[in-house]
């Protein structure tokens, strides 16, 4: 059975990557195979709704994967400054590492899918969900109350994703570079 | 030759209006022309280049729509903060409008086409850089210095750029009245 779960996994993680650089509709099933190396038949196997329903799979799974980054950076920092400053930086890193080719891992489906899909729409939903409470119960280690932790990182998020976008069209981390100063301004005007 | 430019402007926001909604490769020529109401070989007469010479004019086209808007909006202001709060308003009316089917008219083909096409991203690049320049134009009609207004202008943004690709997933406005709340403290703060 370990094999079995490998080839799964194999290929969410394939397909997450593949989603991440060239958006949903611009990966076909075709190539998740080929990246995730799951022969086609173990692919209907594992999930008989077809693309969509690897698109659910895989975003739930990047998802969940930035909720914990952002946890782990909460936890390793000592102000709400160097836990904002750090989030950004990570996102910058990894744009940057991709030669910018991989910025948020689920903006360029949610807005391909928003008007589309009911199913991608809400996985990607409880994602930015997620990020943005794990963002607020971060904020709520340094001495923010719930109340205001909530908008702050509401702002944060957007802040943040604005950037990436921006950031990977001009392909330079200028972008994420101000918006790191936009944080630090924020923080201190709330 | 009015009626010829004329069919070339009708396909022209017919793709505009669907890479809009639904995204650069969710988009097929057929929708094109279905929606354009153009015969299929006006379309190869204007645009010879296909689907990515059609995207590259779209998105030129909505870029400059959106660049005069910010302008308007500019213009008609009394203050950096009505400036940018009208402006917040006037992209959530829109989103609103329209079912949360039309947020940015161009982030969703440049995080689709970033790592696919240079053409297309260049597109989006430069509409960007336009909208930030006017942007950081508007800012110092009400007195800020080039050098302020500058790094402002690419954190007001992607401020708004992120908090609409939350409000479509969300299918809500709240973001973006959040946004505008961290525009001012921005404002207020730099």
């Amino acid at each position: 059975m370990a094999k079995v779960t490998d080839s799964k996994e194999k290929t969410l993680i394939a397909a997450a990557k593949l989603f991440r650089r060239q958006g949903f509709h611009g990966t076909a099933l075709q190539d998740i195979l080929a990246a995730g190396g799951a022969p086609r038949g173990s692919l209907y196997f594992h999930f008989p709704g077809g693309k969509e329903e690897i698109g659910e799979a895989a975003l739930t799974m990047a998802g969940e994967a930035t909720r914990q980054g952002i946890a782990r950076v909460a936890e390793a920092s000592e102000s709400a400054e160097i836990f904002l400053t750090r989030m950004a930086r990570h996102m910058a890193a990894d744009l940057d590492a991709s030669g910018f080719k991989e910025g948020c891992p689920i903006a360029t489906t949610a807005l391909e899918t928003s008007a589309q899909s009911e199913v991608l729409c809400a996985a990607t939903r409880e994602a930015f969900q997620k990020w943005e409470h794990e963002i607020a119960r971060g904020l709520q280690r340094f001495g923010m109350t719930a109340e205001e932790a909530g908008p702050i990182a509401t702002t944060v998020l957007s802040q943040l994703e604005g950037a990436l976008l921006m950031a990977r069209t001009y392909r330079s981390l200028e972008p994420m570079q101000r918006a790191e100063q936009a944080l630090k301004l924020l923080l201190r005007a709330k």
